[in-house]
């Protein structure tokens, strides 16, 4: 059995957390990724009574950012809860320009600022943040970090604490790919790696990612780079689409699920 | 006076070519970017006769591609279209993947066979081919070159008769940009610098340009790494959007002229 992961973002339009974990028990899955925001929707004492019960661990704790002050102050708060809730990783989201900036060099400047800031508490919690790269058309309103090259850059100057996620929507397109998956392979910094998939055509920058082998990446292509680059953690599923949040989150799962082994498994087609 | 040159795909939806010859002509332009279905539409003896008249030259030629097996058939038919009408450069388009591929790096190969493929024609006709590198977001469905520094690859790879155009559009996000402008402009590969904006929010992959200075890319700084990079050529407007292909196009020109001479014009606000 492969190991998989569901980012709660992939179901959150009709699950709440706790039916998430429930879902996700009732599949045998024992680890999962998760949100600030829905931990608040059900209460933090609740979420983490069902994890419990569950007997399920955290990967993923989304999040920290965007880096505006406002997001900045929170972000103590939510490392600390990242940590109450025993998260292997934490997002982290740089956002992009403040409003009326051009200048991304300075910007860029000053998220790495902003994450070598974040780095003492984290590591004093036994925490590790996560640059996840997001896709280039996401630049100036979201993030100012596109590609892996440049989060391996920041991971190799800021040093322990912070490593990379690779999602194959945002970094699927790039010809370095291959070189900077093994880069970060090499230096034990890959903490996650998310699945879904690009759609043709792809109808919204934000919310029209596709389910695993509805589009056009290469995706056990890319899960190769990944295992060769040392990466031993399990695959996760984070689908922002809004055709998948309209649908029921068992029937999403186990559709995940199926395509998961028939991409991924030891036993897929050769 | 600063040089600008229109792409007809600016105003393409309410001006055929013989207008957007106009056009440009009473606004004092000498050069214009045109398009091989745009010829065709008004016929070609009338667009060279056109042309002609108005003492106008041709910078860049729309284009071949996609490098489907019926895009390159008729590549040497467009190359000696593009050399009839005198134009400095031909645009390529690699397309995408072909249908049901996954394997980028093995469509990467076969463009950059293509590519070579065009250039003895091309030299014999006194032509140069302009690779476009295209968004990330375009990987797969239109192109299959989504950086500067994979066009540059390409460049020194191929040697003579190929060249890059920088399109703010597409490049703008890339961490490498000013170092990959320089590489490019130190081998004098540098064939055209095109501008528009990066609108927040971008609603359409391919449709939703903005007019200079509606978004925000920081279009003075980068046309200084253009400069200091020794590219002297004009300032190509090439704007595809919905919102403005509705308007007026002598109001679309006048308009970009007047961002122009603010964004790029010697007197501009320091």
């Amino acid at each position: 059995m492969i190991d998989v992961v569901f980012n709660h973002a992939t179901v959150r339009n009709r699950a709440d957390m706790l039916q998430f974990l429930d879902l996700c028990a009732e599949r045998g899955l024992g680890t999962v990724s998760i949100w600030g925001n829905e931990i608040e929707k059900v209460g933090e004492a609740r979420a983490l009574e069902a994890l419990r019960a569950h007997g399920m661990r955290v990967s993923g704790y989304n999040r920290i950012g965007p880096f505006t002050p406002e997001g900045l102050g929170k972000a103590r708060a939510e490392l600390e809860r990242a940590a109450r809730f025993g998260a292997d990783h934490v997002f982290l989201f740089t956002g992009g320009l403040a409003k009326g900036e051009r200048d991304l060099p300075r910007a860029r400047d000053r998220a790495e600022a902003a994450i070598a800031g974040l780095l003492p508490m984290t590591l004093d919690l036994g925490l590790k943040l996560a640059i996840e790269p997001l896709h280039p058309m996401l630049v100036g309103d979201r993030t100012v970090i596109a590609s892996l090259g440049h989060a391996n850059d920041i991971c190799e100057r800021l040093g322990e604490g912070v490593g990379v996620v690779i999602d194959v929507h945002h970094l699927w397109w790039d010809e370095h790919l291959e070189a900077e998956i093994a880069r970060a392979g090499k230096a034990g910094r890959i903490l996650g790696f998310h699945v879904n998939d690009w759609l043709i055509p792809t109808r919204h920058l934000l919310t029209d990612r596709g389910m695993m082998g509805d589009g056009i990446i290469d995706l056990a292509g890319i899960e190769g780079m990944v295992r060769r680059a040392g990466f031993a953690g399990p695959i996760e599923v984070e689908i922002f689409s809004e055709d998948w949040w309209q649908r029921d989150p068992a029937e999403v799962m186990d559709i995940a699920l199926d395509r998961c082994k028939a991409i991924f498994g030891r036993d897929r087609a050769a």
